[in-house]
């Protein structure tokens, strides 16, 4: 216990963040060193700070915890877990950065930058090597990564397999997004009951943008972004936790729906080889029954961490079609950056 | 009043035949004449065999009318509306119409048969002639007339004026349907609360096989499909009335999204021309609030008539991606059958 | 129309003041004179200082109307509807009373205070009485005249008959209510999908308290309490519009069900007699099929300004129980008000 | 494993019987011996019989096993859990007793008979005395135990401490129950979503002759039933899992709150003292957060076998309400079921 690496985490009230500490209050590589909050929660405890709003030990037996301004000064662990919405995110992350820490960060600021890994340890575990090229741009001795949209991450899961094995032309996917993703209290009830809401701010953007650097080569001045055609239709939905996705993939050879799941089935990336903790141990499940995934049912699997494939079937348009489903709030968020520290650790960047 | 004309209503107990009736009791051209039944409610009174499940009068006031056996010595009138499932469609409707009526009909069991029109008044009117075809064919002095699937018949609605001024050359369109598509008892609420189902049995198949004989021409020996490229993926969400669809749309000569809304905005097709009764006096509600149409705020205007649009704007891989928003069980169903027969009445096939 | 009463609306942008708007924009009484707002949205148009969130034409087409700070020197009209919180109303509706106007509020400020009549036309007509008190009381030309809140608001309505007929000895009502009592954003959906929370803060000690002085006797002194025994279980629930209570009630004589439904079914109240423009023709809408009324169904009849009850049956301990509903933002806000100012007007009270 | 007692389920296709196979793979005591299904499932593979609606491995693991025809001369087991509908239950479940087997039931057909148990280990345990009387009555080597109505059961388990303590002299009781109470299909979407029912057929009758028996004494010739005063009103709402109840009740010597959460907190009954294997720690968690108990937060907790109060106030009439949640189909069917069997065992009546 001792010898576990001691982090913080920044904004740990919201829905995301009581996530991180649920996760890490078990986790046999971290231990919660600090909690960090706005200035008008420093200084309360967890339980005073926030209402727990997630199942099993309340506040992750956290709730005592006086909780510290979000500063390196008050607040500096070697690892930090960022759940800070995105403009305090651009202000406090490169602080901490500076201040020597690995910043495994949960908002958008910093995604697209040149210098900064946009990470996800099944598809791309190669973009850590873009810290060093973040170091001497900043001068840094610690670094930012960042982990990508909720609804990127799920969609770039099923699609990594699909461009290894077969090169990817061009995807089209609707997603079908839970509430969670829009935090706490998020989406009001009058809104979303009985409703379908064909719009999320600057949802669609992130994934046509992120996805080519997710599925991109770590190449001497960055990223080389993958040449594949995105385009994203996001709806909201009145549905607790998980994205659906309906995915429409023009692949190179044109291959099969049996081989398009043969891709995805026989799929073993880095995380499930190096047996990360957080690692689910297959990553994509896939789906035979007619009517499944459906996110009530399989979203919980694995805690979260994997993602869910099913009707895999012929295309008219595209040649390929599925059904996909994942955790927007686990591997979409807090479980994605703690699998991303999982992954650091085992390239020796925790030190 | 006397100089109405008497109709039939097949199949009257259920979701889509108490809609019929609700329309029909106020009717300015049709009156109902008999409320036939399966033989289980035949010789009940209408409010015996079955619980009124809409707003408004109880049983459109027809609550004490004893039901009849849905068949032409028993139930005949010049004028049907079929709100039977697809089996017993398949064996009572041609006798309907050998027996001299017009039957229009919600089921799907003639909707492909190559004698017999798909209708939607805005999008293919022209399509009646194919009742020559279908007389000569079968020797009847009556005819069956279809309306589409109802996820069909909302695309095909914003689809026809991009047909007209633009051409089509592909669509992509993903819904999220709401539960009374699929009729009473229907969805298990086991099943869709929080949830979303990615699949409805044969609706892909239906949207995929319609669209192009729904905008395809008139020929000599039937309707020539369209040669447009369609994909559909069909998910059940927990919403009562109204789909919603996410479209995109691969358009001739890549017009911008001011030339889309331009389209659809100037559209003025024949039903609105002739000022049928059921017709609305816009087809298409062009919204330009970011966040519409949604199914809950705009499903009922214009008694569920119309089919709304937003969010028209560029797609990376189609060029145009809109949302589209219809209602299943009127414009998809009751409406669209009647607004047919208001057609056919408009032309004259009525006597 | 130019001698419509011309009214201020206080608070208009939120999910109350937005049904006053569309009520009294096709009122045949009353015209909107001013739209006031806080200071954030004064100066503002109404579609720019709110999102329109109901049915019907938007802004009850009031869009333009340039929204004037919510004080008598700049807001001042003879009539005044207020939908302002708690906090404000206690401020500015004094104010507008002592400027001279009569002003109908929703807020809870000064529901108990003794010289303010709560009043529900068909329950406590003569309560209007007390303003003579209020005016003395104040000193002021104008008056403050309350609805109650609006869970108490559905209760008294079906318990008046009661109360008149029999007299009441108990009363134990327990709510399911709709989120829209907790105005917008209010409930978070986090919060209420596929949930029940078995609190709303201060509910039930409002049913508790206002439930004696509305079925209370003007007296020389003010209102006398009804001497009746009030509990009241309050829950929210994920449903829109409406308030289902199950309501058990001690009668004095123990009469049949038969005999509550006909005292319930033969009550012909002030606002009936008067033919007031809101004022339903039935108040209470007696159900007899065993499953109804169901708020989803239901509670939109009549614009929402009956209630309804069903279910009457015999109660092992109290003697009669029975399942009511009503609508919480029309009967038991914006209309309530309205028809407060309708029989003020019946009266002669506004000039 | 081999000394494991084998056991036969009855009816393990449906929503309770699933629960009945999930939670039998694994128990210390039992080892599920046949799955019985009626005569279209016999013979039938369990996975081909039914569509498995449970969370964790399908089908318990029994998805290869062949179903047999719920009779003693195919299926007997010396103990048999029935999950069957009324019906079948009078005519089977007698058959399995008289062949000797002790049935553990859930269904409604034998619980007021007078010779049968109808048992809840925390509440009732000396009741399974009652089984010589049964054997006696109808010459039987084996018997029928019953658990109550799940709406029953969760209000039992809150009754129990506070009648030990006070004594009870009446409760009403206002319930909001999940849909899964009524089975698969059962509720429809349609007659669900976004509304309230306030009727479930028979469900207040259940509660209000079940809880006397419940919280009777077992006398010579019988159940001499508890003399309190019960009503109940029963609604159906939205949520999958869990019923929520709203309890008053009226105790000897109106003890305060304080006394109230007092006696519930301190109460260990005898499945606790047993250490029985389906026992929760602690029979009654005690919610002192204003806004809890809620049901999807909490009734999965204790894998549903505790029950939940909160809010524990004073009530103007009848001195102490309370919120009570318990889970319906766990605790108040397959759960509560099988706790009955392991209670039997620990008294010996197994073998």
């Amino acid at each position: 216990m001792n010898s576990k690496i001691p982090v913080t985490v920044l904004g740990a009230t919201g829905v995301v963040g009581q996530r991180f500490v649920r996760r890490l209050a078990s986790h046999p590589l971290f231990k919660i060193q600090y909690l960090a909050a706005s200035e008008r929660s420093s200084g309360k405890r967890y339980f005073e700070a926030c209402a727990w709003r997630l199942e099993g030990e309340p506040y992750g037996g956290f709730g005592p915890r006086v909780m510290v301004p979000g500063e390196p000064d008050q607040a500096f662990s070697p690892v930090v877990f960022s759940a800070l919405d995105s403009g305090p995110a651009s202000e406090l992350e490169p602080q901490f950065a500076k201040a020597g820490a690995l910043v495994f960060s949960n908002a958008s600021a910093f995604r697209m930058a040149r210098e900064v890994p946009l990470l996800i340890p099944e598809v791309n575990p190669e973009h850590l090597g873009l810290i060093e090229l973040q170091r001497r741009h900043h001068g840094w001795k610690g670094a930012i990564l960042c982990n990508p949209n909720c609804t990127a991450t799920v969609l770039a899961m099923a699609l990594a397999p699909l461009e290894k094995t077969f090169g990817i032309e061009a995807v089209m996917m609707t997603s079908m997004q839970a509430v969670s993703g829009a935090g706490y209290p998020g989406v009001a009830s009058l809104d979303i009951l009985g409703n379908v809401v064909p719009f999320i701010r600057n949802e669609e953007e992130k994934v046509e943008e992120e996805i080519p650097k997710l599925l991109g080569l770590l190449g001497p001045e960055g990223i080389e972004l993958a040449k594949l055609g995105v385009s994203a239709l996001c709806h909201r939905v009145p549905v607790l936790e998980g994205h659906t996705e309906a995915v429409s993939v023009k692949l190179k050879g044109s291959p099969t729906p049996d081989q398009v799941r043969e891709a995805m089935r026989s799929w073993r990336p880095e995380p499930q080889a190096l047996n990360l903790p957080s690692a689910p141990a297959v990553p994509i499940h896939l789906h035979l029954t007619e009517d499944r995934p459906q996110v009530r049912r399989d979203v919980e699997v694995d805690g979260g961490m994997s993602v869910h494939v099913g009707r895999v079937r012929a295309c008219p348009l595209f040649g390929i079609k599925f059904s996909l489903l994942g955790h927007n709030t686990e591997r979409g968020a807090a479980g994605g950056s703690i699998l991303n520290a999982e992954l650091a650790h085992a390239k020796g960047l925790l030190g």
